[in-house]
């Protein structure tokens, strides 16, 4: 569900009333009365008759329910709906009770993928939750479940838009940390998560490129070494691992060529190198999947938008867009 | 002409045959012979008939030839035309005495606009031309005129495809010399050069977004502090001398929301910021603007691609956007 006090419910009720076939395969972890209200908030002006929500226990409930019921997990414990559009403790421990929940349905292997809407940090830091994010959190759940430490389980983030995938060797630190954060291990990771992704989900020869991360990917040793000492080597490694990849290409075309069909995936070595031409190319049907847990995990590439939070306009696209990734196992 | 080995006599010919309605508006300077062989090369197998090649001494002179003449200022001096494909210091010498005839003519007023063909950087070492590329050539012969030295005449390379232009801090250096290059100065400077360009080119109010360095501009110091500490003054700075500018954006977003027309131009950061979504959205017209010098100029946003020179088959579309932006003022 996410944040009861985002845009998260109404989205989830839009892109169910949007795509009804969807309900038998998608059960909604979170809170009734607040996904009754989104159903109000998004109600068409036109005689559409909404889907009925059913409360379940477990998941294989799911599959007792009449066509055209929207499952859902009580799974949070909210005395009544959150105000909209406001940070709160209530609302972030909603949400985390949620994804705990769901994720380990999915770790007992219950459900074939989890799809998570937007969560504010904030809210979530308020409920005295240690972890900063999503990814970080299934992480500590994943990490519990199997009975490993957290180290063992790298994670890494990918996002695709429609003729574009990218998957981050770091995400969210100052960009010259980034550049320390570009080690051989670091990029050889990148491209053995990526590959174990891809094999699993049924593309087992995806063609992997790697952005340099330098101007040109360093014109030869011209415009920096890190393409020669570092990049390079993780791709000879990886390759001698049997992984379909290649590089380091020059970053300002692969994610053209990328697009033109040339490359399944491209590795970027920082989080703006990805994120800008993936934005560019469909904010709208933007999806985040993380690589790395031991169940498939999508999600919209947009936030809480406490801004729209209410106004019913907010736009189901991004979410429908993580669900199908979900559906498809998550390529 | 640019490299007469490479493919930029074939591009300027196709370009002119075309659109003929061209050619009483631009002048070739480059070499007779090299531009004949171009015709050749690239004549279509029906029956068209070719611009007449018609060698003049100044630019005024190309105003009394008949129309459809390609007229041609004879600026170099080969014995005959260069084997294609190949770096020869031959080819270098021709192409550096042609964007010497032709930034002259600029310099002196006789032209509205200069219009670069690729060069090939070795070969102009080949030569001897100290310079390592046009940029950096031009920069120097405009001091020269204005009796004035290199550091008085600061550039910045703006790119530019439909719907989208970028004017980037700082081009071909490694990505740790690009963070360093990010100071208040540098930043502020290229804002003044930006707002001049447009001023110049009647566009006076151009909105001008500055893009952050970090992920999501450092979200408030978390990743980073170079948009508190340097970004954001210079943004200030500029706005108090009557400059359109704001930021720092979220540079994932911000070439975005360029493109959806909130800003004219992007001021990008360092070289992949600007050019990956640039290159994303039209590599085949892209077209690259040098700001600061005293006069117009623009190039294709592409290379001497020596393994194509020859065939024919080389697409003049970058360059007749070159010559669309160099007609309308170089925006």
């Amino acid at each position: 569900m996410g944040d009861p006090a985002g845009i998260g419910p109404e989205i989830i009720v839009k892109a169910l009333r949007q795509r009804p076939e969807l309900l038998s395969r998608v059960v909604v972890v979170g809170d009734v009365p607040t996904l009754q209200r989104a159903l109000q908030l998004t109600r068409p002006s036109t005689g559409v008759s909404d889907p009925l929500l059913m409360p379940i226990a477990t998941l294989a409930e799911a599959e007792t329910l009449p066509a055209g019921c929207l499952a859902v997990v009580q799974a949070c414990a909210l005395p009544e709906p959150v105000p909209l559009g406001r940070i709160s403790a209530e609302a972030g421990r909603a949400a985390a009770d949620c994804i705990a929940w769901a994720a380990r349905a999915a770790l007992r292997g219950e459900a074939v993928a989890l799809v998570t809407a937007p969560i504010h940090k904030e809210a979530l830091s308020a409920a005295g939750v240690a972890h900063p994010g999503h990814t970080e959190y299934l992480q500590a759940l994943a990490a519990e479940h199997l009975g490993v430490s957290i180290d063992r389980l790298p994670v890494r983030m990918m996002l695709s838009c429609p003729g574009l995938r990218t998957v981050l060797v770091s995400i969210h630190v100052a960009l010259r940390d980034a550049l320390d954060a570009v080690t051989q291990d670091q990029v050889l990771q990148t491209l053995r998560i990526t590959a174990a992704h891809f094999q699993r989900s049924g593309l087992p020869q995806a063609s992997i490129a790697v952005a340099g991360l330098n101007p040109h990917a360093g014109e030869g040793g011209l415009f920096g070494r890190e393409e020669i000492d570092v990049i390079a080597p993780a791709i000879a490694q990886a390759q001698a691992e049997g992984i379909h990849a290649s590089g380091p290409h020059a970053p300002d075309t692969v994610f053209m060529r990328a697009r033109q069909g040339e490359f399944d995936v491209v590795l970027a070595m920082y989080h703006d190198q990805g994120l800008i031409p993936v934005k560019l190319m469909g904010l709208e049907h933007g999806v985040n999947t993380t690589l790395g847990l031991p169940f498939v995990r999508t999600s919209p590439d947009h936030g809480t938008a406490f801004d729209l939070a209410g106004t019913g306009r907010a736009s189901p696209a991004s979410l429908l867009a993580a669900i199908d990734a979900a559906l498809g196992a998550g390529i």
